[in-house]
């Protein structure tokens, strides 16, 4: 079957596209020393992360104690949860996981890891934990300096958890040279801040872990990170083409949809809306449109109901009911996780399907 | 269990609510002679569609073959497929569907009943049709008047397809009383136009069905309609409510979120974002954040990251990490989407859980 044939709204990933993503990643880190821990989020699937873990990345990272249970089925050795986790219930199901992996907690409050101690010395497991640290981005994390190091002292008198680094998440880093250039500068310097404000207090810097698609091939000028997290890189999507990280070339991943109704003037009706798509905006370029339309130059996907999409174009005469179209989506991360299921391609012919095996996992 | 001790993020769903919504459409459309075939792309559960049955429902609406598929489960009599379906691999699926329900199909094309047609003949099934046709939303179906009759003619040709009636999508009917009966007799023009070209060439107008629970209340005002299709109704929202269809005690799902990190001042980060309560904006009211938060007067989730929540606040002191908040989403229907299972309560206590058995039904 060709990818135009699949039956339609489906995600196809083309794993031609994909393992380039990745080699060229895994090439980036090996070539700085940098090891690579990849966020699991955008893919939620056993078969990438361990396409990413056959090339080298040292173990993987994830957002929530379900996607840990997961992706603790890949034989890795290591899992990051790159997100506070509070709550006895989720604590105790990743004591569980623990027993088999090594499990990484980021968190940036005490009142986090008197949880993850809590329930560590009454299983009998070790937590490691790296405390999150505020590089820019401002979203968690504690101020990047003296605050790291006191609140990886009062978490090293807990038992059975074990302080082993510093975590930051870099965000957005995107613009012209001059821009990114400057907030390289800021990243460095909290970076800084933090690893010393660690070294001087005696604690462990054996990990500093760094993160985001968008600043990954910019973090060996940034001293003292020892690891990055991209989640995105491995499909790419509208966004990071926009922020002038890929090419279309590199987005793996097309949404194929069905022109359904063709009836009222000035718009084509797809069979795709924002539980296929999500409603993500893009975050960079024209931030109007939920995809690119790749079939039909200057035709645009400018509104989503929950089933429909309103497609908008120069020349309406290229549309006719029934017609397949392939879109590129504005966030693959959030489009991923609307699927259970996604079609495998190569050379544009259907060679199998995936699960989604850590969609849903909402906790 | 309390609902506020639930493992989070989570979807607790308050049956008293639910049954209190359902009785009243139930009662609403008894009182005016209609029909209530409930769009069950809201709630996507067996549970919930057997007791809008159970209600006098006379059948189910959904959007795709996939959730044909499921609410088949039900036992109920018939469904329709509220959206074209093209694509030979769909038909062929809901004609097995209808090898065990009556199956209608609403479509505006000639193509669409075509491949119905086709597979339906191979099949030995009968498909149902009914015209879409546009009351004014601007989305799907032909101009309402000869339009109509010239499809359904056309159709009627066909083998193995059925032209059973009409039906049209009312959106959003809301606002002050003049707007709303001006939108009303609006509607009330087309309904009537499609109606008559309908009558006018022997065409069966047995079904002729509205929709959309904003226009729900008022359907009885539009002359001709022999039923409706309302979905969010079962739960409302924090759209239906600042559309002033209902009050917040009629918003019968709540978000149960955690505050995981009050580190970086002038907010605090909760455990779920978009992946949780997916991005959709307000259609009404103030049109900024994604949810009311019940507990603290002036706090609004202003942004959301796929597993982050912003929150900005008058007084930041009334949270503290840890913390339980429960939240009114937006957008009902793409929230309970993200979600493969949610929790049930009662009076503030959890009873059990479903499984949302038709999410991630795509196609």
């Amino acid at each position: 079957m060709r990818v135009n044939d699949v039956s339609t709204p489906a995600v196809v990933v083309d794993l031609d596209v994909v393992e380039r993503n990745l080699d060229r990643m895994a090439t980036y880190c090996a070539a700085h020393g940098l090891g690579l821990r990849p966020h699991t989020k955008t893919h939620k699937m056993l078969e990438v992360a361990r396409m990413q873990l056959e090339r080298g990345a040292l173990g993987l990272t994830v957002a929530k104690v379900g996607e840990a249970e997961v992706m603790a089925r890949t034989g890795t050795c290591q899992i990051l949860v790159a997100h506070p986790i509070l709550g006895e219930e989720k604590v105790r199901r990743l004591a569980s996981v623990a027993a088999d992996v090594d499990v990484l907690v980021a968190l940036d409050s005490l009142e986090a890891a008197e949880g993850l101690a809590s329930v560590a010395q009454r299983t009998g497991c070790t937590f490691g934990v790296l405390v999150e640290f505020d590089s820019g981005s401002h979203r968690c994390g504690v101020k990047a300096g003296e605050e790291c190091a006191e609140l990886g002292k009062a978490i090293s008198a807990f038992k059975c958890v074990q302080v082993r680094g510093l975590m930051t998440y870099f965000g957005s880093v995107w613009g012209d040279d001059q821009q990114r250039s400057e907030e390289i500068a800021g990243l460095s310097a909290n970076v800084e801040r933090a690893i010393d404000a660690f070294r001087r207090a005696g604690l462990s810097t054996a990990i500093v872990s760094g993160g985001s698609t968008p600043a990954a091939l910019m973090s060996h000028m940034i001293p003292g990170i020892t690891e990055i997290r991209p989640g995105t890189y491995v499909f790419n999507d509208l966004n990071t083409f926009y922020q002038g990280l890929c090419t279309l070339d590199d987005c793996a991943v097309r949404v194929m949809t069905t022109v359904v109704s063709t009836c009222v003037p000035g718009q084509v009706i797809v069979d795709a809306g924002s539980k296929v798509f999500s409603s993500d905006l893009l975050s960079a370029g024209p931030k109007r449109g939920y995809g690119r339309i790749m079939e039909i130059e200057g035709a645009a996907l400018l509104k989503l109901n929950e089933e429909h999409g309103f497609v908008e174009a120069d020349d309406y005469g290229a549309f006719s009911v029934g017609q397949t179209l392939s879109v590129i989506p504005n966030h693959v991360c959030t489009c991923m996780n609307m699927h259970d299921e996604v079609y495998l391609s190569r050379r544009g012919e259907i060679i199998g399907t995936w699960n989604v095996a850590a969609r849903g996992k909402v906790r």
